[in-house]
């Protein structure tokens, strides 16, 4: 049963690829450390460089996002976020990330709980990130650089 | 503070109003129990007429759906929900309901997790709904129909 | 990989028996749904005696109790739940059911996340009550009633 | 309205205090980001000198331990977590945390739903931990050190 496939493990850094957030933006990087296909929970590291801003997007849920380096921004709001600090993102908020500074770049452990939407100028759908876009491009990924994927989506 | 705000509270059915789908269908209507605006939770009642489709749509989270009277399906899977059932729909899925038989109505308990999405012909987005449309809708429904709206988002 | 075992499904009020809350109460009977061994939530049917008062019990996370028949209320709170209200009862919120009236049953669809634990006189942990234990308890009816078990555990 | 006063924001390291781990272990400290009342999540840093076990102990819900610095076990599991690992717990899971090393701390990010129950050697019940415990912990702490205590339970 279902059940006895589930326990508590570890998932280490090492062993999974920064992939690139393709088709969206070829120098910002993610690290998927689970992707929840019951709930839709994902916990993903993202990387970004320094100056950069990312495009305006939706949240079907919440995120918690803990600043490991870098300072960032949204451009609807007056507070920066920095290294060490946990900005808590609730259900339909919708914001324009903007990573601060010349040089390095921006790291942010997120857990993001559902979808994420990309929004044009006109608040437009432009595009819905998810677990399931998550593991097709991690899978795509792998399997481009002959890496031998893990099951991000199971707990055991 | 906030969790001085918070207590374990009852909401009566009789208390809410059953609110038109508007714009999508006049003939079918939600009755909302509690609209989480951390979470994005949903507790919402639906009665449609039987013999009616419904679109296509996407879920961001999960869906817990009880029913209460009437047979449904979803036009994508074969199995059929009746009353006392439960249907447990995972994070990201989507699917096209069908209210069968030709008389009376269905009524389904729905626990809702973040958005629910209206799919067109070539999965394009139609609409999105969450708690914020699910408020916005009670409220101007409460205030065309001179009914004092509860404050449907709080845990007091 | 688990991703593939997971699917919108539907389980039937009648392909699931009514097994009795031992070793607690042998006249309460619950009716388990799903029993989520990642996330702790339980979707459980819960059946008692009316006038019938259960043990005082905290919770560690939500509840949301949709009451399908009979009347009843908590001794801490004053408001008593009908057919067709909703309770929404917050973490870490603890109280004493009590069913109202003389004759027939209360009847009451629970949405459980993680533990329930039951107190003593002096608030001291009696007994916690979750996914596992219910499992178990569904299991060891299975058994004895001759009855093949569902994958209760399982989102397939 | 409730939802008028919830909102996406940051809450920074440097505006919350290392708060001891009393009465369980003066040498542990954890640092409160957010507790939250109805769900009760508590995203929670601890830092616990290397070489130290803590106590065993039961989670109602889900955990997600990101590691900043420092190696950890569990006694019950073979794996060691390191620096940018991400541990998923799962509910109804118990363990006791061993903190490698001879030098240092071990400093874990930590996104805990519902209860932390300690166990004695018998696996009974010694003391529970929640939002609630947390909040009093923190005010007690933010009184006695004479800091003006953050609302850590609002979203706002």
């Amino acid at each position: 049963m279902h059940y006895e496939q589930v326990q508590t493990n570890v998932i280490d850094d090492e062993s999974l690829p920064w992939v690139p957030f393709t088709p969206y933006a070829e120098n910002v990087f993610l690290k998927y450390f689970k992707l929840d296909p019951i709930r839709g929970e994902m916990i993903v590291l993202m990387k970004a460089p320094a100056g950069m801003e990312l495009p305006k997007h939706h949240h079907s849920g919440t995120v918690i996002a803990y600043t490991i380096e870098g300072r960032w921004k949204y451009k609807e709001h007056d507070w920066i976020a920095g290294p060490g600090s946990v900005v808590f993102e609730t259900a339909a908020s919708s914001h324009t990330p903007q990573a601060m500074g010349g040089e390095g770049h921006v790291v942010v452990l997120n857990i993001v709980v559902g979808d994420l939407i990309f929004l044009g100028e006109n608040d437009q759908v432009l595009a819905i990130e998810n677990w399931k876009t998550g593991m097709q491009r991690y899978l795509a990924y792998c399997e481009q650089a002959g890496i031998a994927p893990l099951d991000l989506t199971a707990f055991a």
